[in-house]
């Protein structure tokens, strides 16, 4: 049963995401029609530069003015891939108030005004929808927010950054610099020429932030995630790395405490086992792993960003909401009942890997753990290396509090015999 | 909002996966409420054994009259986790009759009569949801199905069986051959006392329809899927697979032919390259490629059978079916629009990998390689091994039909030249 009135679709946003969308939309409209039971039809595409000639999208669907796009009040659903704060909010409030639903792909936007978003959908009986948001192509919402519906998540742990993905893939297998990679990157296109979004683990918070919400039914804004860039990974902690069979990733990990009562969400990087899957993750690709009680450990692998990717989730989406609109209902909303309390890093448990530089003479070693004893953080192994009167030792520390180690770290500081920590970083996927 | 009427569900089967299902529904009744929006209860569930005691479920709420109960009337939702194709068809379509939406893990009955289950659900405006029919815990159906609706998939490939992993597995890493190999699977409880369902492929010849079903927007029954099992893998086979940089996986390969005018779907011991994603898919686990135009290489992994892993997919339908029940919707039922021929395995173009026995004497690779030549399969690698008088010959194939390789192979075997051809195997995933 084919309805015929098509539905219509308004494009806010025509970038390298969203004339991926309009061509889809319209090369495979037959089987978007036959899927969603009702043909859809592209209304309207918001543009800065109207002048710009974008194949396949005609001139008079073409529009700088975004507000009386969405004000129009016979839209269906608006598709808003114009990402960052404003105008991309006070413009999807805007579609809600005038019937439209919305799927968006604004990561930024929603790990800060996820909670007002979804109020506002709510209010005017809409659909709020953005797989795209996290995770390029790969569904990670849907099957967080549906699939595991009746499970128990317990922790997520994944790459969801593909730029510094490719930068520390390159440093692992070439052995270059952080600089060297960097720029090799840039030149590929896999790092915008600011990459500051993306090395320094903004861009990684804010999915962090989405997922961790979605996964524990509960509210976590970007400003509740630890951050920490890769800018200061060197070549050496590589090398460290491989001496414990490990390798160095960007992480984002959210975590429901052991109690149950608790939550954290962090980025960082981190050394984790080759042996783990996440370790072979390749190239700009994205991988997520899902730990929950019944399901157990589950992985999720793809393509994270890119136009076609992008625009395959953001269809997917739209699918999903025209059929709803059909059927006059709407999919899940927010789900922030359980409400538990985020904590700070400090009371993060993991293990740890630290390089000291220390006097090379006896006596050190003790001292050393005497400190760490003192902290309550609890030695896994030592390793120490002496040449020319400069020694090193290497500690790789038992599940111990972020606090706990940075307490410890103080106290070794202030240690005549420790002439400088080289490097602290956090073991994870064990 | 809650809604104070709790709504009700019936269990069919109790169970390995049954059991958790049903312990699961009382230990996580608050979370599953706040989720769905109303509690649910479980009104009812049908057993064979009677007396058996099960803990945690009432013993007035056991019957063995599993017909009376779908026929209640004010049940909103049956779950059947009974397996098998009768009393388990008459049952659900009995359900729909009566006004309950259907939740089912039963991947050999989806697969036999998914089309008239469908068509029943519709007829009644009821939801048939099956996530936990394939693979398990991962997401799969409702990635191929919601996710997935705005892309157009050309390729599944996966390990959907894992008793068959765990035994290919384990040849792979022991050397072990396959009775010995599956006896151990047997003792670890990961291969039932009658393997034949999982080591004769029909267990994933099943999964493999109702994923193409998905995938294609076209019927595709257990009938049309070519079915070879992995009873006759030796430990020969996984030496030539390790010469290659290869190892050896049971593969549910579901394909859209290049011109897009057709499908295939079939299950088969393969060669795979050690670089390949799915060759580290160890043990019991499964792991799922989705290729697609726009979203490119997906893949899902997790663990692919169980009690608990199968109630985590089941109840995350059941989640859904209860939101759809509560705002008076069907999710999306069978999407089988596109009508795709399904070709005989003789159209399937893939690579080989052939080892026969030949007279160690001059002219015989001309001779073998003329043949190849005649059918029109083209030789990638050939390496020849002699040895008192014998010899064995490997060739490695570029891309041909199953059609053309198979009449290969019978004028090889009519050569005198020819004394055996100790296996052939297909070559993927590259």
């Amino acid at each position: 049963m084919m309805r015929t009135r098509p539905l219509k679709v308004a494009l806010l946003g025509c970038g390298v995401v969203g004339s991926e969308v309009a061509r889809i939309m319209t090369t495979h409209a037959d089987d978007l029609a036959a899927r969603i039971g009702a043909p859809v039809e592209l209304a309207g595409v918001a543009v800065r530069r109207p002048d710009k000639v974008r194949e396949g999208i005609p001139q008079d669907l073409v529009t700088t003015d975004a507000t009386a796009l969405v004000k129009r009040g016979d839209l269906d659903v608006v598709v808003e891939v114009i990402g960052g704060i404003e105008p991309a909010r006070t413009l999807i409030t805007t579609a809600f108030e005038h019937g439209a639903s919305v799927v968006s792909a604004n990561k930024a936007l929603l790990a800060q005004d996820g909670a007002a978003l979804h109020a506002a959908a709510e209010e005017h009986d809409k659909d709020l929808y953005y797989e795209a948001a996290v995770a390029g192509a790969i569904p990670l919402i849907r099957p967080l927010r549906e699939s595991l519906a009746g499970d128990k998540v317990n922790r997520v742990l994944g790459i969801v950054n593909g730029t510094t993905n490719f930068i520390l893939d390159k440093m692992d297998s070439t052995g270059a610099g952080y600089q060297e990679a960097l720029d090799e990157a840039t030149a590929l296109g896999y790092a915008e020429a600011d990459p500051t979004a993306d090395v320094e683990g903004f861009d990684a918070a804010a999915k962090a932030a989405i997922l961790a919400g979605i996964a524990f039914h509960t509210r976590v804004r970007l400003d509740d995630v630890y951050r920490e860039g890769m800018t200061e990974v060197t070549a050496a902690d590589f090398a460290s790395a491989k001496e414990m069979g490990c390798t160095i990733k960007l992480l984002a990990i959210c975590e429901r405490s052991k109690d149950g009562a608790s939550v954290t969400a962090r980025v960082h990087p981190a050394m984790i086992p080759l042996t783990h899957p996440l370790a072979s993750v390749r190239g700009a690709y994205n991988a997520v792993f899902v730990e929950s009680d019944a399901a157990g450990q589950l992985m999720f692998y793809g393509p994270g960003a890119g136009g076609a990717p992008t625009a395959s989730a953001v269809l997917g989406d739209l699918v999903a909401v025209c059929r709803n609109r059909l059927s006059n209902a709407t999919g899940p909303g927010e789900s922030a009942y359980a409400a538990l309390p985020v904590s700070p890093m400090g009371e993060v448990v993991t293990r740890y890997h630290i390089s000291l530089d220390v006097a090379d003479k006896p006596g050190v070693l003790a001292q050393v753990a005497t400190v760490f004893a003192e902290h309550g953080v609890s030695i896994d192994t030592v390793r120490q290396q002496g040449k020319d009167g400069e020694a090193s030792l290497v500690v790789v520390t038992h599940r111990a509090s972020d606090a706990s180690l940075n307490g410890t770290v103080e106290a070794l500081r202030k240690l005549d015999t420790v002439r400088g920590v080289a490097s602290i970083m956090r073991v994870e996927g064990e």
